[in-house]
């Protein structure tokens, strides 16, 4: 099956704001076994949206269109569909209740203009909103079904999971498509394809891989097509299976939505145990991806930022003969500072992070992106050197996940 | 004038990646006073990509196309292109040159596969890839100029700015389209909407604003249009002035590209002061924000999390009874953690937040968004309470930055 999808809106041809409805919509429906055909943006004029229209019915299954359907006078896409469709304005008696308890739960008195909203074409099907005011609309013509949402991510996705694909769903027989990401931390693309290659040369082509890499992540993704969801859950298993096996665990840290830091924050609650942290080069940014983990203050303590030598030795009972015999960024330095940060904070473990980010600081011996990190726990310590790149944003981010992956894998193993 | 963009890219269509490509190039074009008809994007298919052209030679100024120019046999624009434009390949000396330097400087041989990225069809004019191996080219049919660009996103902005605006310049009188952006700290955009109200009531209509807000940050954006750019720049200034006249300067940090961070970077360094930061509720985000801006160590001595109450007491130097009687949430506590780390770190200036992210932990006296704030310089102090709302991400982001804009207002107004 096949479709279109049409997002309309002079912000999105001005450059104002980035569309990303389209891609939430094509993940969806690829992911549902439709195929996207093509993705078009147009201004908020009758004239674009007919010719969009004219593109794309009688050509593909199903056009889904945002956009346009507020209150205000630029919103013009629920007049021109009823153009296109035909029929004539009817207020839709569900919606209209919907939009009147929407604005007595704000307190708010329910205007013209937002009555307006109920009205829709008696030539569509209504698909109720229940996050906002603009009601969702189906029409059909020829072979095409077009589904109209309101331009808002969050109503367009309300309406396109919950309403949308349960009634393609329901209507047609879609493949079953599962699917399932491996999260891994500190590999290269590049080497991860290397130790793949043969795996991945004897799949089916009902499996299919993605590699889709960020700063310091990879992430895997195994697509599996068919028609028997248990089987294709026991291939995908499998799959999955082979593939941590051929890596190794340690730089797998999760799947799908998880983070680095919520599968820390899971580890150290179920272990009853207490972090802290030192930060020079990551400059604060683990504490961050930490603390963005709600609840977090259950099992985090607190982090001394040591930028400058300073604090280092005044804080983190660093020796001065230590900094200058092997310098800031060091083995030896990286360990006081994961010993000074634990008793600092009277933590069960710690990490510490000392480095160059760079554009400047580095030298012959020690380049710009050379980073050590020492992890504790009670008496055990690990310390690595790390040599990432010359860019700082992504020298801190990668920095960052290393430090929490060697941190996950020390007490991981630890029981 | 008018132009169409076409993104060509299966990971477009199946979700996999975003197109921010279109963003900017409608982005810049809209600046250089040249409208987007519409942004469509196609699959890696030749079928497809003679459709998106059929729709587009002949109807607009302009087409930019993007993607699929790349080495791998699934790149099929070029060949597309010279099946509808008509010629034959032949080998570009002088790109081949450069791709020859570009494999060198990185200690690599040629392939043929390179190699043939220097071949063009020799119906277009080139434009100089410098920061890749895939060339630009220009067609030319009916009243139509067709510029295709490889997709990587920075080669294809370099070619963008560089070669294609300024050959559009050279060859049509554009008119003078000039930009200022005002950054705007803690102000809601209806707020503001309401204080500009009758100003923007009386622009002429050569004067555009646009609100784009973003969690704790309101970016105003003034366009102005016309050919003489001395009286252009002349009023835009005097519009500018009157709205920093009209909001204050103390919630204006910045123009542009600037940022927060950066704004308080370069007023330490002129003042020549240092500063430190006890976090609570913003758990190392502020010290994250300082720390990313390149030579923050020049004025940055470091932080201190204090996520638990007892590195609050034991470190910071607050007494218990303080926190008992007031909370950990309030102006007393606040205070005695901006002086406690001043202290600790030996700094000229201090920031200190603590508060209630959320979700959880709120009370009926200080609901979750609750956040103190105290700045310190020298022997002054001043302090906020703020109520954000209920969003642990957004509530971290706020604070943050309405800590650091305290900060500002503080040290830039004591000489």
């Amino acid at each position: 099956m096949t479709a279109d999808i049409i997002t309309i809106g002079d912000e999105i041809l001005i450059g104002q704001i980035l569309d990303t409805n389209s891609q939430f919509i094509a993940s969806e429906f690829t992911k549902s076994g439709i195929n996207i055909r093509h993705i078009l943006s147009i201004s908020d004029s009758e004239h674009a949206i007919i010719n969009s229209l004219d593109l794309s019915v009688g050509k593909v299954d199903f056009v889904i269109l945002t956009g346009g359907l507020g209150p205000t006078n630029d919103d013009i896409t629920k007049n021109t569909l009823l153009n296109y469709f035909g029929g004539q304005l009817i207020t839709h008696q569900k919606t209209l209740e919907l939009i009147t308890r929407f604005f007595a739960k704000r307190g708010k008195q329910v205007t013209d203009r937002n009555r307006k909203q109920a009205e829709v074409p008696d030539s569509c099907s209504v698909l109720l909103n229940r996050c906002g005011t603009a009601p969702g609309m189906i029409f059909l013509r020829e072979k095409t079904i077009l589904f109209a949402l309101p331009g808002v991510p969050f109503e367009m996705k309300e309406l396109l999971i919950n309403e949308i694909l349960p009634f393609i769903r329901k209507k047609y027989s879609l493949p079953v498509i599962l699917q399932r990401t491996i999260l891994i931390e500190g590999v290269p693309e590049s080497t991860l394809a290397d130790k793949l290659k043969d795996w991945e040369e004897n799949l089916t082509e009902f499996i299919k891989v993605a590699y889709l890499p960020s700063p310091g992540l990879l992430r895997l993704r195994l697509s599996i097509s068919g028609t028997n969801i248990n089987e294709l859950n026991n291939r995908l298993n499998k799959e999955v299976q082979y593939i941590i096996n051929l890596i190794g665990e340690n730089v797998v840290f999760g799947f799908d939505n998880d983070s680095l830091e919520q599968v820390i924050g899971k580890l150290l609650i179920n272990k009853g145990l207490t972090l802290s942290v030192a930060e020079s080069c990551t400059g604060g940014n683990i504490s961050h991806l930490i603390t963005s983990v709600p609840g977090s203050s259950k099992y985090f303590k607190g982090s001394i930022v040591a930028y400058s030598n300073e604090i280092k030795s005044n804080h983190l009972n660093i020796p001065k003969e230590t900094i200058e015999k092997y310098g800031a960024v060091s083995h030896e330095v990286a360990e006081y500072m994961a010993k000074g940060v634990m008793k600092f904070a009277n933590s069960d473990c710690a990490i510490a992070t000392t480095g160059i980010a760079g554009p400047d600081g580095g030298t012959k011996e020690k380049p710009v992106g050379t980073v050590c990190i020492s992890v504790i726990f009670e008496d055990k310590i690990i310390s690595r050197k790390f040599l990432f790149g010359d860019n700082r944003e992504r020298n801190i981010i990668k920095a960052s996940l290393s430090a929490l992956n060697m941190l996950r894998n020390l007490i991981k193993v630890e029981q």
